[in-house]
């Protein structure tokens, strides 16, 4: 299981009524936040998941709507007793850029730890159970999309486990993945577990247009949230030169990646009204949702 | 006349429904902010006065519920197409800080200058008609309380211009403070105006303990928006621990500097009703105002 809350949904800056865009990912209690810009400790504070369990925080690049959020955010965990080191994830320049806004917050009293990730290639790397991958995109300054996938085991195979005589109050440990050290032999999940099964897989991809190489990467997901800048097929040109996409753009990508679902999120600020532009985006893809702040869901294997 | 906002009433950290401590004073169509926040762009926006008439930004001084706003807010002033510099006030370090937090927002449209005052004395400086004073106050790390002074000229001695037989249709330039140019003299304001009287005075005063010099330096002013962190008395070991005011405290400041009018104001976020504190002010200083997210006043000479 995994909830997941869009705190924002707007991008350049924040306005009144409208966070910026920002996720927050939480399975075992434990939370992984994409994106920190000004104001985003706000919706967090509102959505009651407190901020102690925050582990990670990835960063898909460092224009202001982005980061400048994390001085306040890192001291609101340290006020929330967090003793705990925090990895902070991001394209190359990480340090650099968290040394000069922790200017103005130079005690926050837990270790950071910093993953600069390539803007060359992709990566992936262990978040908590979570597998966290990123992906090089196309915005005015290195920017990452990124996934996050629970994997799920294989299913028990009650017939395995008799055929090796392996005794019953042992198979929920193996269920669980779990080595199980008997005085004859070692049992091992491998041993009664089958194939491993499609797990849950959400993905973020904001700024950036819809590179070749993005549907492969998301490809399946069941939450997509992708970002629609405009919603007018007329911004086009805009969005080419912004770096951004359209919701059709959002809409066509979600498409060929065959995501379950996606959310809309990063509107312009001249988008104040997107429900008027959700139709193009769902006459190409049915499942697409508008993000608004606080939007949340639960996902189940 | 100035207009006055307070933008927010809190401390430490943004809240929901509780901007942080931030004052915006107008006049003559000019801005000046004093301290700048995580999201102090939002109310600011609410406000509706606009982001391109701020020519100058002074700050307190540099922790993050103080500052973290600005490369958000300047990012904001800039898409409002100002072009004209902008003025920075602050301690000193001025000039480290805003470079290491606007390494987030490196392309801001107009230039910044930037004034660093002395941390042990007092200093004054014009900004647009206003005088604006600071003095260096009582914080866990350099800090500057301010005053904005609107002088008020004398009142034009028609007795004098007759004396002096200067003509009826340059009184009105002469009473504006402005010199005339006749062919065989020179008319000055000096000669008809009276002494000048008192103006109108603004004073902030957040994060500090009542230090003995902030009487006089505040002395008559119309407001006083000064910090009121915690409300109840018995939290006096905690405002001298860390370095902050209580109502009562705040309120025994207003009536030694004879203030005309008090806004509490930067509030703990453990403070939840401050409503429930303000007879222990009132009953010290009775024209005590419960600071709040943009609360207005215009005052008048």
């Amino acid at each position: 299981m995994i909830d997941v809350c869009l705190l924002g949904s707007g991008g350049m800056m924040p306005l009144p009524g409208r966070w910026l865009s920002a996720l927050v990912v939480r399975h075992n209690g434990k939370m992984i936040l994409i994106d920190c810009g000004e104001g985003t400790q706000i919706p967090l504070k509102m959505l009651g998941w407190g901020f102690k369990a925050i582990e990670t925080i990835c960063f898909t690049h460092y224009h202001a709507d982005h980061i400048a959020g994390l001085p306040g955010l890192l001291l609101s965990i340290g006020n929330s007793g967090k003793k705990e080191p925090l990895t902070l994830i991001g394209p190359p320049g990480l340090q650099e850029v968290v040394k000069g806004i922790m200017t103005i917050a130079p005690e926050v009293p837990f270790e950071l730890h910093f993953e600069e990730l390539p803007a060359g290639e992709s990566q992936s790397l262990c978040a908590g159970d979570m597998e966290l991958r990123s992906l090089p995109v196309d915005h005015s300054i290195p920017c990452l999309a990124y996934t996050m996938e629970l994997k799920r085991k294989g299913k028990f195979d009650v017939q395995k486990a008799k055929k090796l005589s392996i005794p019953v109050e042992h198979w929920g440990l193996l269920q669980k993945g779990e080595t199980v050290e008997l005085p004859d032999r070692t049992l091992t999940p491998d041993m009664v577990l089958g194939e491993m099964r499609k797990g849950l897989k959400i993905s973020y991809c904001t700024d950036t247009r819809p590179v070749e190489a993005l549907a492969g990467f998301i490809r399946k997901s069941d939450l997509l949230v992708c970002e629609g800048m405009y919603g007018e097929d007329e911004k086009y040109l805009k969005a080419v030169e912004k770096k951004h996409m359209l919701f059709s753009e959002a809409a066509k990508l979600a498409v060929q990646s065959e995501a379950g679902e996606m959310w809309l999120t990063h509107y312009s600020p001249s988008l104040s009204e997107p429900e008027k532009y959700l139709d193009v985006a769902r006459s190409i893809f049915p499942n697409t949702i508008l993000g608004e702040d606080l939007l949340k869901k639960t996902l189940h294997f």
